[in-house]
């Protein structure tokens, strides 16, 4: 099986347009793919079940659901009964951090991702968090990733060890069209993907969060068809 | 309630010797207590147990105990099926990292604490860690823990707007004798701790895993009287 004989890497798959995109990234650099997903009290299962979708269309050597509950400690329109913004709320991400930032959620990503590649022997994690569509989250910008990636590196019995992590963010300095027309170059599947925080039903997006609105100016921008169906069209 | 009074902070609770000490320091301090514990596939769950008489005892304001799955990724004697390592192992733990090491653990445990600061609004967290009666852990370090708070400070919507988040170590640089003596000044029941990795029965200790024989020697060197009941007493 060739695509498992590279070294392998740790990919954060939440089953949305930017994590998809990542993992193709790693998997054409030669990286076998084990690929990690959070179910965490998303408002919908539904995003782990597009993340299961997309791992398998990659070849994945394995896929980890790692369930955790960051609904005890509160604060967080994803995780909280608070309501996702809808379009006339959507301008508050524009000056500063919006509702549905999650604490240190990136943080914890990222500490299980180190794990599993400590665990795995994997130098490489890679994450799609992305500083130009930036929707005002601290732990998608660079100094977050390399604050993390410091800490690696005296976190772990590996780093200690002389062995070095690296965090791999791709598409840090892309904007949303740019990785999506990056997605279908390395034939990304957009339609097993999920962006929709609050979906209306199965398979249904609602086309007014700040996710879907994102993701709809990102495949404008690249020209192409957006597969997704949306409730709301404007 | 006088003791509600103070600034909040999170405090990480296992329910052994190191980390009841370090909450009752926090309580000194004039802290109101967040306890987080971890179930995250021990040996047994009795280490959540104790800790919740530890919290209980404490008078914390919140316990919240959230449950993790480390088995998934291996690599460790206390969430692996591997044998913790019993008195002529424990030799071992001189020479370089132990088994019973978990890839990223306090990275996970400090991630999960500097979400529960942030959404209650603490700058705070406590962590037992020590590198005097050091069991080779590289996540046990001052490295370690500097690396951890400079993140904090980039990863978070509290850092970004300038608030601090600072991990406390009380005992980094005490013996586990002058932790034993510290505790018992402060009126912790070492009675309702558990250190043990291996217990062969509810409420006894099996007397020589790393965690017992540091206990034991806690004890011995603070002058003090171990209420653990041991199944093997040499």
């Amino acid at each position: 099986m060739e695509e498992h004989s590279g070294n392998s890497a740790i990919v954060l798959l939440s089953g949305g347009v930017d994590s998809a995109t990542t993992a193709a990234i790693a998997r054409e650099r030669g990286f076998c793919l084990h690929a990690l997903t959070f179910d965490y009290g998303q408002r919908h299962a539904s995003e782990v079940t597009a993340a299961r979708r997309v791992a398998a269309a990659l070849g994945v050597l394995e896929h980890v659901v790692e369930r955790i509950d960051l609904r005890v400690f509160g604060g967080s329109a994803l995780t909280d009964e608070i309501d996702v913004p809808k379009p006339g709320e959507a301008a508050r991400i524009e000056s500063g951090i919006p509702i549905t930032y999650v604490p240190a959620r990136n943080t914890i990503f990222l500490a299980f991702g180190l794990a599993f590649a400590e665990a795995r022997g994997a130098h490489d994690i890679f994450i799609g968090v992305n500083a130009i569509d930036y929707s005002g989250y601290p732990d998608c910008r660079p100094e977050f990733v390399e604050a993390f990636q410091r800490l690696a590196n005296v976190a772990t019995k590996a780093g200690v060890s002389g062995e070095r992590f690296t965090i791999q963010t791709p598409l840090m300095r892309m904007t949303k069209g740019e990785i999506i027309r990056e997605g279908v170059r390395l034939g990304v599947d957009f339609g097993l993907t999920q962006s929709c925080y609050d979906p209306p039903a199965e398979g249904v997006a609602c086309g007014r969060c700040d996710s879907c609105v994102f993701r709809r100016a990102g495949f404008q921008q690249a020209g192409l068809d957006d597969p997704t169906t949306y409730a709301n069209t404007f």
